[in-house]
């Protein structure tokens, strides 16, 4: 266009920022356009210089999101964690990035007592003051081991985990079983009827799952939460659907596997009434898809968003397998009666790699109804899916939103974009009591601490330098 | 306020109608409403001023509603119809008003043909040339016995029917088992495969599912049904979480029943495999809802809309039990592959009591992926709950929809409301093959004929004008 045609249009203001130039332009009578922006965050400007100047970015984000979008996950086994994660007795994993007792919430050391128990190490959950003193020999990152937990995120050697697989390359991830809602482990809790439940799931659930799915053959996960992104689930705080097509599938060959009626009863009365149940796979399927990703250099893709109940952490592709930390800010929403804000532990649990694959808190506006349970209104749960538009790569081509038309989820944060934008990922979450023994206070919603996305960014600076 | 004050405003120009004056208003830049309206049904004045005049009508719609929206429909029991509906051998229900052979359409013959065989009465459906030849000795409506039955809606006495109670009054509605999709007698279909599955639900699925609501007790299906408004069922063409939630809490009870596992895992394969085994709960519930609102004298509310496949009718609850009816139109939509507009029956079945009760097409907003299977769009699917609300007397307080703030739905047609605004009912629908023996062939959207609200307002006109 030459400059002589631009003169002769009518003058268009693009305003930014400030509204002071957009309101004097505008009552001048020119055509203004406002656009929402915000300076990037404090401090990133000569790290996004060098990272957004990297010539590999854009193709390895390419890259990385193919792969993740490109993982099925499938349920194919039940197995208990000792002999599938070569956990020893007495080798325990929690959520969340590493950490050790001295600094573990109320809840994450709640849980391992509690666990402790179970396995025979302990007696009295409420007197523990260390690892040792439980008869733990060693903790570790549940995500070192391929695996996820929630909340606590507690596996010790006698738990059963489901066994998610993609087919493509075999590749694995591993959950454990979910308890339920209210006193339970995952939340901090390690009263008898924990412990007692704990013991039944290892016992009867855990190898009725095993039979039910070796009979059947495995169970396409990544399906079923397509399915239930149709049907007003996202995945982490709402599986109701999910929850129910599991049993669907497993029903029959439940039936079928040999195990007395009663305990097929049971089983299926432990699930139905369980409306979280199907979380633990929605976890591991998360994660499989994320792990693909994982190792691709340049790339400034999450793969992972976990918490401790301490610390916040984030893995990004492109920087290897460091964890970048903060401390997890303490989420606000709705409480259980008799508790309140004051009773809310800091945000914990691998459950965030849901949004981080584009589930949980980046589906809301599929799951309206969540809002009843960590507050907000409709209109906010759709505005938050709209929001995580602006710091993701793609769109799920399989979690298509129907009040969207069909609109895929927002999926794969951007580090550069979050810093560019300060735009921070939109968690829902569980909250745990802080004080150890308690469980479930409330639900909410939470973000990372920002702090987390501009220490990645130097990470991925400092790495793309090194190559330029 | 004094005129001169109303003097002293600007001008405000509310405008119906054609669009002349309010554009004219406009251009002189009077500040302008445009409001929708039409006028009432042609032929309609007189019976309206007698109607809308009726000092019955306001509390008699009143309680008609608190009738209706009181009801809570529990699910007691699964029986056979014979001993239940007091069907002897050779008597049949159908859907929709009375219609005998020589009018009935392809589907309803097809299924006629097809249960005379289930039930021995004939050997060739094929070459059926009459009710007497396939045995057939009487022939009335599913409304007529308490029941109701989706499309041909064919009851025989050997068929088994589930039987919801509303706890606070001991009244009753029935509907038969739903047979899944495609080939099936209700769309008309009559193979060996359709009269093979009748036997086994007869021989297995009944009792099985008998055995388990008697060992669990009875399951609540408003609940249900209130349930999956939040999980994007509307209930009549998608009834996929409503289905799930019943295998859940049907699941324990079934395989503590004493029947043998294959049986139990066969039901729990052939239920969890039809998402829309569940219709036929809700379409019993929505009928012992309107059945509750039958008899009020003066009310204007609409308690059936049903069709045979060849006439439309609807019953009124200031009415008693006489039915207005006119010929059936042709639903639009989608087909199944192969099939067209030209292979599709007129609308078919008493299905459309969940439209009547609140739900189906009135509770699109709820469902937005129904568009994938009845066609249009999402905003065509939130604009037809929308337009709802303009013809009908409540807002369902246990159906709320999530994308709508929870409103509930629209739910009560009144007469008088859809003659004064013309605007008809939206239905939707599954599409039978007009040739006997064919199946389904889609599935689409549909209204009633237009003139059996005129009708059924004369009548009210009339019964109004014997009383003042």
């Amino acid at each position: 266009m030459a400059v002589t045609e631009i003169l002769r249009r009518e003058p268009h203001v693009i305003a930014s920022g400030v509204a002071l130039l957009a309101d004097s332009a505008a009552r001048q009578g020119a055509r203004v356009t406002r656009v929402s922006w915000a300076p990037p965050m404090a401090g990133t400007d000569a790290d996004l210089d060098v990272v957004l100047a990297d010539r590999r970015r854009q193709p390895a984000n390419q890259d990385a999101v193919a792969r993740m979008l490109g993982v099925r996950a499938m349920l194919v086994d039940v197995v208990q964690a000792g002999p599938a994660l070569g956990l020893a007795p007495g080798e325990f994993l929690h959520a969340g990035p590493p950490i050790d007792w001295d600094r573990a919430s109320g809840p994450l050391r709640g849980a391992l007592a509690g666990a402790a128990v179970f396995e025979g190490l302990a007696d009295d959950p409420g007197q523990a003051s260390s690892t040792a003193a439980l008869g733990i020999t060693s903790l570790d990152s549940c995500h070192h081991r391929g695996a996820v937990g929630p909340m606590a995120g507690v596996i010790s050697p006698s738990m059963w985990l489901f066994v998610l697989e993609d087919p493509a390359d075999g590749r694995r991830a591993f959950c454990s079983l979910n308890e339920g809602l209210g006193k339970v482990l995952r939340y901090g809790a390690y009263s008898a009827e924990v412990v007692e439940r704990l013991r039944w799931m290892s016992a009867v659930l855990g190898p009725l799952l095993r039979a039910a799915v070796r009979r059947r053959g495995p169970v396409d996960v990544t399906a079923i939460l397509a399915q239930m992104v149709q049907m007003g689930d996202e995945a982490h705080n709402r599986n109701r659907a999910g929850t129910l097509m599991l049993l669907r599938d497993l029903l029959a060959p439940m039936a079928e596997s040999g195990f007395a009626a009663s305990d097929v009863a049971d089983a299926a009365r432990f699930i139905g009434g369980n409306d979280h149940f199907f979380l633990n796979l929605a976890m591991p399927a998360c994660k499989l898809a994320l792990d693909a990703a994982r190792g691709v250099p340049g790339s400034t893709m999450v793969v992972a968003m976990a918490r401790n109940g301490t610390d916040f952490g984030i893995q990004i592709a492109g920087t290897g397998d460091q964890w970048f930390t903060a401390p997890a800010l303490v989420p606000e929403g709705l409480f259980l009666p008799g508790y309140g804000p004051g009773d809310a532990n800091p945000d914990i649990g691998d459950s965030a790699i849901t949004e981080t694959a584009g589930l949980g808190g980046f589906a809301m506006a599929a799951a309206p109804a969540i809002v009843k349970l960590v507050g907000g209104t409709v209109a906010s749960a759709l505005a938050s899916t709209e929001r995580m538009y602006e710091i993701t790569l793609a769109e799920h081509p399989a979690f298509a939103i129907p009040a969207l038309g069909f609109r895929g989820t927002p999926t794969g944060i951007d580090v550069t974009l979050v810093v560019r934008t300060g735009i921070l990922p939109q968690i829902n979450t569980g909250m745990a009591g802080k004080v150890a023994g308690t469980g479930q206070v409330g639900a909410g919603l939470v973000t990372p601490p920002p702090q987390v996305f501009p220490a990645a960014l130097a990470a991925l600076a400092k790495l793309a330098a090194a190559v330029t």
